[in-house]
């Protein structure tokens, strides 16, 4: 009930602070006879860490994950996977000048409000950095999930945006530019933006899409926990995140019913998918996809006049490394959340009917 | 794990499908000692009804409600409130067409596909009927929130959109016309609007917002249980629902952080609502405001060729007394999902720290 | 969180005061698919009624089941079963007596310190009539469960106890006595018994014991919610209820290892059976059972002291209509919370690995 | 749902084998504001680690418990505490005979139905050294508890018993012997008892009992978690575990009414206590006080005929190096898991009513 738990069946628990002694979590629910291939685990934590293009946080963190339980022989056995991170290269003086001071549009405040106590170290729980623990589970589930296929990818930085939709990308390309964007000349401009918006002190917001292919029909558990109301929930969970949308999203609010629906093929397949492959809360087999729109970080390295805890208006100035787009890194993220929604689902699933 | 028990610890669980004998609900959680004014809850429940307006479906249906429990002497005793609304005007033979055939963009496939068995009668529990239940237990979780003011409104049908921002609306003038629309000019275009396309046999989507003030800070669990996180998920619950912004929404994504960032008064308050009052997850004591797009209703009287559970394609033209446009309807139902959600939250908020 | 939702997949939400309108649930996530036979829910329902023998309370109630939904064409649909049980024959001026004052060793305090109100006719929501809920929604589960044999009868009442252990007795005798006791000797016995203490308007305690047998291997989810931990927190729920034991219970805590471990046959069962069906928390195939203590009933037709909400000594004596002893009513809602259990972990243990 | 995830708002997840390479937990839900002394956690770990005395297994584990995150100097944030605890004394060669064949009366058999893989060395996950995690969560929650004292001992070892009821008991003597009985006479019985068990390869079962002082009226939430189903189920997860009984318990059920009602002072307390300090499921502020009943270790130092995974019988002999009687080192998880579910119920008090 304090948030620090998701999903309902195939759940994880994670635990840690900015610059505490590590973070990390606990799968509970991960079913037995995985094969788990560690290193393909590091790899997404890698593609999450800061420090590895130019247009991201320069922060150096190794981000090692060393996993403590569950995994035997090189396979899951049915218990909770613990795992943690350490944290090696907390600079946290870099902090004291946001001991006593809130940061405009951060967590600052609110936390001081909330618990009357907080670790004001690199933002403490608030950080993202707390997203690195979400990656290593949603590898783990990518591993159990095997044949769906999620890409997520950036489609948008400030007023740059990808044009078309996503049948028309090639998603071998996102890995191919530091923005991971599957389209290349729109990647450049992307790039060029970030830098000059770095250069200035300032940063800017972006929208993540992610696909998903090969899902098989029938997940998503009415009412409440539609299966779009579950990726909705636990995209808007990560930071800096200000909203979501998938199939026809806010533009279907804007068509009529004979533009927008989707009519049949004779194998169930649709013609069309406004639908975003999820009708009624339930996957219907076609391509999930969906965006997700970051606002910018409010770290930005110019001066501000915010308050400190004595009600005092004081300057202010961005310190330490800070991305100047959160979108890139933001990428295996958006991946590792629709992971675990669809793990839990998937397993969900083998609920519903007793022919099993 | 079914889907159908909502909130963490002001919980709802509902039951019900559109042509059984009854829907209805088990709030668990809701606190001893709340004066309970049974005639709110029945207004509430009229301004969701079908056949109020001429706008909205011509279906006669009472939805009158009936509490088992957990209210003695007009007070909340702690313990379960039950409730029902019978069924009593199904038109179940209305939907003898939809026995065998799967409509177009609504969820009987995928029900047939997930269950192997559905009650066909007017969607069964896919239907909005459903939202009925929300709607009562919204009108309890509002009487305990007393000074939270939770107003939804219309602000699109179609591409007709209300101007400027929520600080510009009168919320008086929501209920003075059927679309719901707090601009009376725009309301009587939407309107007309709405007229045509139900004259062309077609429906259109749109767009509900939601304005909460009064909002104690400290409202929201990290990191996964954040506040706007359950509020979308509340909203993409809903049927017909594509997506859901908070704050700046997806246009936060076009803004640089020197933009975006809300810069404090002394007083603890913003001079902007770019966070729409909530940071990191938690609320900071402005006003909530967020959009919900809704598509337009998948049933539209004209004739579409869609498959029957043989794998044949056979033609469909839509029966029964539907909406043309939902959002005017929703707008009761969205005010309800904010509801239990800021409910469940301000109780979630007792448990945070150790000076109670 | 407020207590009234049972189970983890195969829920049960209970609401109703034993005096209000109705009493009544919610089951979520039952399995679509599985044929129920409305009169089998009855007869389990009439099995707990009052006034159904001369030893039980002369109350008449004919608690009648209403389903609501979830149930079309004599099958499940996988949606949730809501229920209600109407309240026909409440005689509440007979509990005007304990409207400001507390009944000793009965709830009436604590209610009324913890909620600060309470529905004081009949006793309200701590009324064992609650437990009717969970008969309806244990018949449920019982035909999901189908080749799953559960047999509760009553192995005590006061001091005379049936001898020897489960595998020497005759479940096809339980039915043949108002006792429900298996052993028609002493049946006698404790009937006479029963009448007797009636007489004195005193009441007595007893034990139902259970055995349930083809349970599948695999029950049960380490570490917390080991199967056994499952079975004693539900019977342990029930109203009037002191202990439970599996397997050897206390009198194995005087036992060697030597003594009690149960050797393996070569087919995988055991030759001896002390650990009752479950090791380390999960079943093993072999039959599980359990012993359930009651206290007598607190509400006697003698005059005792007690005190009123003015913190004033009164003398108080019994009214109503009561049970002289609770156990063979009881056996019914053993045997309800025992197949409730099980329902849940059946479907747990769909999760528990991959090769499904 | 894969139960290792213990209580509602208070909430323990827990990870990790006997023989991996650490075991921990994390626990969501500790409010803000807790003074934590390290030190006191360590100490209560002590009390339940290996090679403590003479009586219990003469393993080495030095048993160092690691916080990774929610305490700040100090103090509890709100935040998830993450902790572990390495494995640095694994003899797992000792374990090699177990690899392919099941001993008797433990997990092994139903882990590998159940999993189809289990991690044999040293039980694994069904190994009592899981309860470590355990021991130190419950630790914080004495903390948080502060005035709320628990008081876990031993009542018998095999046959020999503590006479009289827990208010003629000194439980300051409690620490004063290796076996953790308050009766020092019966202490060096028991204790002479379990030497000699030991030397003939044999184990032997035992009672701990707990008694819990200065707690709040109001605690348990009816009625599916009352508070002694809940301390019933927390005690039933413990390893070993056989039967759960509180207040007056099995013997109750011998009682009659006018026995067994405790009747009121008028200060509201009681002038017995049958009733365990428990009343409808909620504390009523006398002493809540139970017994727990541990089977004998099943791993002996005689050889026993066994299966193995080929469906052959083998001899087996106990090697490694185990507990002749485990109730001694039981006693600081008893207290642990009592103080887990009591954390865990304060917590749950602050929702009940209206008036906070």
């Amino acid at each position: 009930m304090a948030g620090n738990i998701f999903g309902n069946v195939f759940r994880l628990t994670t635990f840690g602070e900015s610059h505490g002694p590590a973070l990390g979590g606990v799968i509970d629910g991960c079913p037995a006879g995985i094969s788990i291939d560690i290193e393909a685990v590091q790899a997404e934590l890698n593609r999450r860490k800061p420090g590895q293009s130019a247009i991201v946080t320069q922060r150096k963190e190794p981000d090692t994950v060393e996993f403590f339980s569950g995994i035997f022989e090189g396979q899951t056995t049915g218990t909770p996977i613990g795992f943690a991170i350490h944290n090696t290269n907390q600079k946290s003086k870099d902090y004291n000048h946001i001991k006593d001071s809130f940061r405009p549009s951060h967590a600052d405040y609110v936390y001081d409000q909330k618990y009357g106590v907080r670790d004001y170290r690199g933002g403490g729980r608030s950080s993202a950095r707390e997203t690195a623990s979400r990656v290593v589970a949603g590898a783990i589930a990518k591993q159990f999930l095997k044949d769906i296929k999620i890409n997520a990818f950036v489609s948008a930085v400030g007023s740059i945006k990808v044009d078309g939709d996503y049948t028309a990308l090639d998603f071998s390309q996102i890995e191919s530019n530091p923005v991971r964007c599957p389209d290349p000349a729109k990647a450049e401009e992307m790039e060029s933006y970030i830098k000059k918006i770095r250069k200035e002190g300032d940063t800017v917001g972006g929208v993540v899409s992610c696909v998903i292919q090969n899902v098989p029909i029938g997940l998503g558990e009415p009412v409440f926990d539609k299966l779009h109301a579950a990726l909705g929930s636990a995209m808007l969970s990560i930071n800096a995140v200000k909203g979501f949308e998938y199939g026809s999203g806010f533009d279907g609010a804007k068509m009529t019913g004979s533009q927008h629906n989707d009519l049949y093929n004779q194998d169930g397949t649709t013609k069309t998918n406004y639908s975003g492959g999820i009708q009624g809360g339930i996957s219907n087999g076609m391509a999930i996809y969906f965006n997700v729109a970051f606002k910018p970080v409010a770290t930005i390295m110019q001066t501000q006049e915010t308050l400190n805890n004595k009600g005092e208006f004081v300057d202010m100035q961005g310190k330490g490394r800070h991305d100047p787009c959160v979108v890139p890194r933001a990428v295996p993220i958006v991946e590792a959340m629709a992971a675990l929604v669809l793990a839990d689902f998937m397993l969900l699933k083998r609920l519903n009917n007793n022919q099993l």
